[in-house]
């Protein structure tokens, strides 16, 4: 049986690998411990001290899968081609889970198969997908507990020294994948939106992408109050409630020099509606 | 019209940019999300993975400028010449706003025109001083949320390979500064400190330079503690109100072991008196 | 009188000084100010753009010596040999207190003699200890409360930078050395454990090494509340308390899915108890 174009394209992407010499971390780590630390390390004493290290994030929320998903899925496409990015959100860490490698759009990851490439991979059909041959990779009597420094460290600085992606894991045909929520149309031609992130500043970021609400004027409703959509923070007054797209490219809810989060009351997960402004 | 001998000066510190290849990145956006490491996304794809970004810090408060100021002006000093420091604390981001390109002491700054350059251009006359041709250094389809990643980032980068100021930049004479607090006498020989920077020890970092305190001998005043001025922490018995002379070269109330900010209660903008000493 | 063989050891140890480029930074300064970031700056000034700092963590507990210890003794080995571990918990700064440069297998290490260093050096029986001549490294007019800018970095970057141990420090035979704490075995086979360290996620790491539950199964007992002995996890239902041998070679408690540390109210100091189950 000849391979499907599917795999044909797939494997063109792994062949084609060429690394930048960049590798990305996004962990739920933190950084009170010296974890981090300790992976960079790893890939130091693993890939040469000439490897750039670039931290994606360490504040995903313990275990939060889909909030892993979601930085990732806006945050790899700016860093150079043939960066390799490891993303360790790992409830299942020692366990039967796989570890996946995966090559798309010019860049690597390196992540659990419990669907935190799901959104990258949606976005791109002619991603190649590959289980990673953990004992390859692994350093020698690796713990059952910290896989980001015994297996995720050492086959990202590997890959970033230009192993290929082939060589470390064994293709496969698919793998889990998160899906983001969709904001739901509503009758008369609202939306409601779904709170997907709320960043330090206390915006609300919103799951409605910005193509959505291109034509017309919109405005943002929470319980009583309303918010019309702007083009940016500055264009309303200190503390006032605005909705704008944000640079994400999706509807978020801020407020001017204060917190959205705090002034409504809302975080990830809750709602919000947009209507078409009369 | 012949250019000013300011201007000349000016003109001569641009001329002579050479870069060191190291990028500071100073934000209120803190790690929390993945907006810093983006930012490092793109000065990597902009500029070559070779160039060393060191984050200064990025807990800056929320909007805070004047804060941003402060570390900006206390830290330059120390990074090799050549090197740009990128700031990103911008309320106005998306407005008419300008960014401002300046080279000052074999240093280059990228800032929004806020007046966060102001210490240290107030510190360095010579100081050429520009206004970024956003147009030339944004990325694609800029968004009008996110400038540090979409035209500050880009604009660090090209400075550090060794773009001149002058092609992303048109001079300008002057710029908004925001100016830090004076301590101001009192009558009878004593001043009135303000505190603009409580550390993560909690030591209340006041604006009173040594200089100011090197004759004579000084005790510090807050209600009805007092606190006479010593050389460093280890001086004193744990628990104990010291003041002394800090990294910075300003008075700083500490407790030794402990937490001044805690002890006393106060924080920012608040103030404390400096008396001498019988 | 000829050397013991103890110093002639130590002495190869410092002649053998090979740096790989690469420096840690482990602090207790937390990174809501700018001091992480200049000492990077004085690194890269004195010892060149290429050197390549990785932080280990800067949110020891402040002037917690024992903290800092812990996580410098469980994450140097996992760095190329030739690296710099510059350790800044130092609550005698300014103070006579010397500052140690100290070599153990192929690491060169930094920090204050208050004991920092015990654990590195108790497992390293041929390290070579000096006293820094701190004349010689420090920045002009050093200050007497931010030596990790005005001292270790300069050092760190000196010996980065390849200068010999031996030139910047006097051998010394011995210097301060905290101990973590040892667990106590119980009439009946059982030991009392002690809590050295909480990470991110309420993981709770106790002071018994893996070596020690190796043999038999074993329970640990906190009150009422009983949790047997696992191998990572995922091998428990979200929610329960268990035991496992954590990434340090240590058993901790911890809740799959949750935090320990607000599930039992410990933290480090605490004990638990592990017995030998029927």
């Amino acid at each position: 049986m000849s391979p499907s174009p599917r795999s044909r394209a797939a494997s063109a992407a792994a062949e084609d690998w060429r690394p930048s010499g960049v590798v990305t971390l996004l962990t739920d780590f933190g950084v009170e411990d010296a974890y981090v630390g300790v992976m960079k390390g790893v890939i130091a004493s693993a890939g040469g001290a000439d490897l750039r290290v670039i931290d994606l994030t360490h504040a995903v929320a313990p275990q939060d899968v889909r909030g892993a998903a979601f930085h990732l899925a806006h945050a790899w496409r700016y860093f150079p081609a043939g960066t390799v990015h490891t993303c360790v959100c790992d409830p299942g860490v020692g366990t039967e889970r796989a570890i996946l490698v995966a090559v798309a759009g010019g860049h690597a990851f390196v992540a659990p198969d419990n669907g935190l490439l799901g959104p990258v991979l949606d976005a791109e059909p002619r991603a190649w997908i590959g289980r990673l041959d953990v004992d390859r990779v692994a350093l020698p009597d690796r713990s059952r507990t910290f896989h980001g420094r015994d297996v995720f460290a050492p086959a990202a600085a590997r890959l970033a020294g230009g192993t290929a992606p082939g060589e470390l894991a064994t293709a496969v045909d698919d793998c889990e994948r998160v899906e983001l929520p969709l904001p739901k149309w509503l009758d008369g031609g609202g939306m409601l939106a779904t709170v997907v992130s709320v960043d330090r500043f206390g915006n609300l970021i919103g799951n409605v992408p910005a193509e959505d609400v291109a034509e017309g004027s919109w405005t943002a409703v929470v319980g009583e109050r309303r918010a019309a959509l702007h083009g940016t923070y500055g264009e309303t007054a200190a503390g006032e409630l605005i909705a704008l797209v944000d640079s994400y490219g999706l509807v978020e809810l801020a407020v001017n020099g204060g917190s959205a989060a705090d002034a409504l009351g809302l975080g990830v997960g809750d709602s919000f509606r947009l209507e078409r402004s009369a």
